[in-house]
């Protein structure tokens, strides 16, 4: 039997008191140490950072610092729970991104869930980060706010949500591809959910050449001037999706499809939708903790390579796979965004971390505690964000 | 000759990249660690916040959290340097907070210097935290922002160049006055400079019931109705002090008073104004780095005790001995506010770590690293919340 992970959990919070804590990199014991730390010493470099404020990244953390910043609005599967009881999980990113990236990450929570207010509140803080990861931010407000800060700030925007999911995803599909011998310019792509991290995956998709991408979602597939629950986010979307314009329901789009993509609820696809599909179908099942299907039962309708985002399972889309690599690569080479481009070599990076003797239908992504992960990821990213022109050093 | 402290902070601040880091308090180093770190256990814990908010003292790391947050706008004596440059003088508090008061502070700089702005930035971030110490923040600016936030914001809100200041400065006085045998509610005080720090001193000791005191600005004396360089801070100061509506040059006011407190600039008394004052006077000149009358001039003038913002001459003022042991003593019964009683209670027990047989015209406070410091300060201040209502455990 499974341990109960939530009664343990609360158990070592109350332990624990805070998952993190400041410490103090310098000496503080004397008036010499004072003085060189703090007053009188301290003027010289902050007058060098009036001089130079990119001098900052020198004299500061800022360098190696990232704002986990949440409104509390869409934390985990629990929904809006309000920004004080969002902290744990934002705490709990920090501790990856320090263990599986060397970041410093701060976890901050805002009382407001107006967009005005996040994009004001986050910009006026931004000056003290190397960059900003935004986390557990109820859609369509993610993308705008998203949006507007990319905007203003001079310093990385990621939302983990979006493309941390985008990157690990894409990276599973490199290697299922390359498993059942299709192209990703040719294949049908067939996804269910039609949210934040469904979005970007898509678009990642389609700027690694993704040629067939349909997107349903309750009200079956997206196309440009549906009428049922549709927002501008979605129509935008739907204008570079489903190509053939097709309307129908998930079970319909399914038939023939090479590759189907959850990212929605549980239990969305059946047995025979799997046995619909294309020969050597892949079936990435993300939902979480209950994925779209289970792979026992996606393998038994004929599916060739399944993933889900499950632990116990093989090939699970981990995001802890992308996002400590992808700050690491942005912060090495003070990169002034993370782009696309960025995030595609993040991708591909993973899927290289799996040589080909070792590529197996079970085994298309590299373990969460592969130390080779940071590395990898980090140098690709850092060498995109140079060729891309977003590098600062 | 002195270190060059300037060359030298710049060197280490180079070397230092920061002078602070997130440190990850629990384990993440395997799959199970991180489902009770992380998901999926981590969602009892937010449940558990979201059922009852104060439950985010004990389960993440706000208990013991202090927001240490600037515009910028009066950084050290180098004003209005912009947020980034004001930086690494924020990481040095931080430094501080650690090491003499066992607090987790994390320092910001905010992008904007209009108090709506500043207001709601920190209000929307201030349930992440215990508390917040507001810091190099101009006047009038600061008083507006202090008083707003206090009225929105259910944690502590501490301006430490005003009440820090005010703390240690009373501390010296009730010490400076066992000394002469004079009382504070008889003895006539004459501050000059009416910033935010005189102000906030003035305010205290009239609180711990001070009976005479009279502030001057470059004008001369303050006093209501008054037509140079009058603010509705100003007023309000005016309102409560000068009893007798006096109308003076510093020099002037300063004949026959028992105590001067300059929170001004360098040189704005000189022995024959010192001279001038009631027999046993009580001279702190606290500008900094340059007082408004050296020690030696000031005691040639016929002043009994003297004291400084110098850590080289006897007597600092330094803000050091208070801010952290306030905060420890805020944090540990969770006070909702830190008032003026406890501020007092303070100063009380910063007089009281220099016993009778040790206070001399040299010895009036104790040193900034006597390790006592910490826990008087903190169990007086813990103690007073109590007393006045503001302990929330």
């Amino acid at each position: 039997m499974k341990p109960d992970y939530g009664k343990i959990a609360l158990a070592r919070h109350e332990e624990w008191r805070g998952k993190f804590e400041i410490k103090t990199r310098v000496p503080v014991a004397n008036e010499e140490d004072l003085a060189i730390a703090y007053t009188p010493g301290v003027a010289a470099p902050c007058l060098e950072i009036q001089r130079d404020v990119d001098r900052s990244y020198d004299l500061t953390r800022r360098w190696n610092l990232c704002l986990v910043v949440t409104d509390g609005s869409a934390v985990l599967g629990l929904g809006d729970i309000g920004p004080e009881a969002g902290m744990p999980v934002m705490e709990g990113k920090c501790a990856l991104f320090k263990a599986f990236g060397g970041v410093d990450a701060f976890p901050l929570c805002i009382k407001t869930q107006d967009v005005d207010q996040i994009v004001d509140t986050i910009y006026n803080i931004s000056g003290s980060f190397g960059g900003i990861n935004l986390e557990d931010i109820a859609a369509p407000r993610c993308f705008e706010i998203e949006r507007r800060l990319k905007e203003r700030c001079d310093i990385p925007i990621f939302h983990d949500d979006q493309h941390g999911t985008a990157i690990v995803t894409f990276a599973g599909l490199i290697n299922a591809l390359r498993l059942v011998d299709k192209k990703l310019s040719e294949v049908r792509i067939v996804f269910n959910g039609a949210g934040a991290a469904a979005t970007a995956v898509a678009r990642l998709l389609l700027s690694a050449g993704a040629g067939h991408i349909t997107i349903c979602d309750l009200y079956g597939s997206v196309y440009p001037g549906r009428r049922e629950d549709m927002n501008p986010d979605k129509e935008a979307i739907a204008a570079v999706t489903n190509p053939e314009r097709r309307v129908g329901s998930l079970a319909e789009i399914l038939v023939g499809a090479d590759v189907f993509i959850g990212l929605s609820g549980p239990d969305a696809v059946s047995r025979g939708m799997v046995a619909s599909m294309a020969e050597r179908a892949i079936v990435f099942a993300c939902a979480n903790p209950v994925p779209e299907i289970y792979p026992e039962e996606a393998l038994a309708g004929g599916a060739e390579v399944v993933a889900t985002g499950r632990s116990d399972y093989p090939n699970q889309i981990n995001n802890v796979l992308a996002f400590p690599g992808v700050f690491r690569g942005a912060f090495d080479v003070r990169a002034g965004d993370i782009n696309e481009a960025m995030n595609i070599a993040a991708a591909h990076a993973l899927a290289d971390l799996v040589p080909e003797d070792e590529l197996t239908a079970e085994n298309i992504l590299p373990q969460a505690f592969d130390p080779r992960v940071r590395d990898a990821v980090g140098s690709a990213v850092a060498e995109a964000a140079r060729a891309s022109g977003v590098a600062r050093i």
